[in-house]
């Protein structure tokens, strides 16, 4: 992609104060754009990234069996009666069509995908049965001044499990955990989240959350020392020791909620009827299990923790484009010509380049702009690295730059992934 | 994918009467299911050929320069009174927040498009621009009988495009119908299309839409007999001779429009203030066009031409799957380790099939259901096949069969495409 056609502008600074580091650092480095309290729009830079963190999450997701359907956004008023979510559920939007039909604008989607499955589940040979989407949200939120950590209106990757028994379910609800971990060490958060045990509600003991340290996080989570499990503010008070090894030491942190994982169990099947016939001709209720990762929030928390004060530091994974290459010249001339044409050649290579082609930008303006959008790898040509027959290469979150020869370029770049 | 495992089941018949075509076919063959008047949802093989005519539609905008992104279907209120449409689109869904605060539910994109490229276009520098989004529209349809052809929320790409003056918006124009074209084609269109006059509106002479052949379409075109351009019912009364040609001869006939093209000019830009600066210091509006196309509907359409008493007949570029591999035996032991076989060397090969791999279906059930369905290949295996080392190939299109070694089945299918 060429700058100088890209759909975007940085600024220094943004005015709104008591914006969260996140919508700041994206808003800024042209990422984002807010339309209104709590709704973003997603600018070319800020949808790449989205796209990349879905197809993570397709490909982790898909590896666990889950099937990929699309489920609608207007929820008939009668569904959500059903399970008396119609009135008990505070962030719901409401509204009503030219003929007073009442609909909801899906904050969840158990409402729809039961009495779906309903439909297609029989016997016991129809489970298990895993179905996903990624689809948006809409959710009347009352504070809204966490950036993307807390939208009105966001894309979500909701995963539903059915089974025969809670034996199943918990087989399956450990394979989610771990597919979970691998779309989050994907994403380039190794290391740093945690497995935190929150309420399960009034059907489970337990559910699951992943959460994300960060100084500026908005959940609080007491870390045990002993197998670095975590626990949530909500439960700590009823729960002295880990649930995970018994430790009784502690540390607490501050956190973001990226995902979570929870049983249904029988809850909803129960509100729509949804039984199976079992191998010994009893009908059954069908187990459920169900399974949420915000792709906006992720995003945006992937933001709070992969940053420096100069800007965005992206996981490559999740990069709008790997590499940044910059032509810095003062004639225009024979710089400019070398730099066309190794944007040409990694264009052919399939490298997904955004490349800084413009002229009326100073040395320090693109080098600037550059380390706040944070594409993971740069490349420099200027009249000094051509005297070498070179360009400069350099990661985002280091320091040093070193010299390749610009033969060699796509073979380095290919070897770094 | 194993037919066993996915989330789908043909019907023979569905109940409610007048229905349309492509809504009966997709819901028999189990790739969408109605949720409520207009509003469906796509299960796995309907979601699938969704996100393949989107992945054709954003290669064929991206290769004209459109930049993707993404615009939030949340619309306050005031947006939409600046160009009076809060009150005159009678499709618009209405809504307000627990603070009272009034949206539209995005029905289209001006109102959302054009202050945010306020925001970024300053000089001619930064003109054309052109940008786009495959996102969710909603519209509070009155008639709903036409399945995916009309319904209350939909897929669609809406491409805006922003101009220094009309003879570049006019370039453009061509450029989008051009990919129009391709797009169409590639999904399986060729010449069942016409490229048809339509009312400009109080802007411009003439918009312009595609209109797909078919019996049963709900708009009428007059195609002109010597170019093959057509005309619109709306405005055939004031359009004695063909636009493109002067031709007087046409022939009346069914259509379905499948995506159109449309100068907005200076409409919205006037609405909002969005000028830029030209090269001469002057501050002139910005020119625009806005062109869509409704994915759901398209595949509605696809549908509606492209069947046959047995089921869907689907274009191998936007099928579920490619190949359909059917097991048929009665011992379930050699043929099934066979076929088994057979399809793990597809996957390892990267083709997309489906593997009925079921064995309390009968021959003719899987035949049958194979035929509704619509995959583009066939591959049976059975004791038959087998006793000459062989497989049967069959495309869905035509009556023969032929006998394929089991060995070159590989080399075979990759020529197909």
């Amino acid at each position: 992609m060429l700058q100088s056609k890209l759909f975007y502008r940085t600024h220094k600074h943004i005015s709104s104060s008591g914006e969260s580091l996140n919508s700041q650092l994206l808003t800024r480095a042209g990422f984002i754009d807010k339309l209104s309290s709590g709704i973003y729009s997603f600018l070319p830079l800020g949808w790449r990234v989205i796209f990349k963190i879905e197809n993570v999450i397709r490909e982790e997701i898909n590896k666990i069996g889950g099937q990929e359907l699309l489920l609608p956004t207007l929820h008939p008023k009668k569904l959500w009666q059903k399970t008396k979510r119609w009135e008990t559920m505070n962030v719901l939007y409401k509204l009503k069509d030219y003929n007073k039909k009442e609909y909801a604008l899906g904050p969840t989607h158990e409402e729809i995908i039961v009495p779906l499955a309903k439909k297609f589940i029989q016997t016991y040979k129809d489970l298990p049965l895993y179905l996903y989407q990624i689809q948006t949200k809409f959710r009347d939120e009352r504070r809204v001044k966490s950036g993307l950590l807390r939208e009105k209106e966001f894309i979500m990757k909701d995963l539903y499990s059915f089974h025969r028994d809670e034996r199943d379910l918990d087989e399956y609800y450990q394979k989610v955990k771990e597919a979970y971990i691998a779309i989050f060490n994907r994403v380039g958060l190794q290391g740093k989240f945690y497995f935190t045990y929150a309420s399960g509600g009034s059907f489970s003991k337990y559910s699951h959350e992943f959460q994300l340290e960060t100084p500026f996080g908005e959940d609080t989570i007491y870390v045990c020392q002993n197998c670095h499990y975590a626990i949530n503010k909500e439960i700590k008070k009823d729960t002295p020791r880990c649930p995970h090894c018994g430790g009784t030491d502690f540390e607490k942190k501050k956190a973001i909620e990226i995902g979570n994982i929870f049983k249904l169990k029988t809850k909803f099947s129960k509100a729509f009827d949804l039984y199976f016939r079992d191998k010994d001709g009893v009908n059954k209720l069908v187990m459920m299990g169900c399974y949420g990762i915000g792709i906006n929030r992720l995003m945006g928390a992937i933001v709070e923790v992969k940053n420096d004060s100069r800007g965005i530091i992206w996981p490559s994974v999740i990069a709008p484009y790997k590499i940044h290459l910059i032509s810095l010249s003062s004639d225009n001339g024979a710089v400019k010509k070398e730099a066309d044409s190794l944007y040409n050649f990694l264009q052919k290579h399939h490298f997904e380049v955004l490349y800084d082609d413009r002229d009326d930008k100073s040395f320090g303006e693109k080098l600037v702009e550059s380390d706040l959008i944070g594409i993971p790898y740069r490349i420099v040509i200027s009249e000094k690295t051509l005297d070498k027959n070179s360009v400069e290469f350099k990661r985002r979150e280091e320091k040093d730059t070193k010299l390749i020869n610009i033969k060699n370029v796509a073979k380095f770049l290919e070897d770094l992934d």
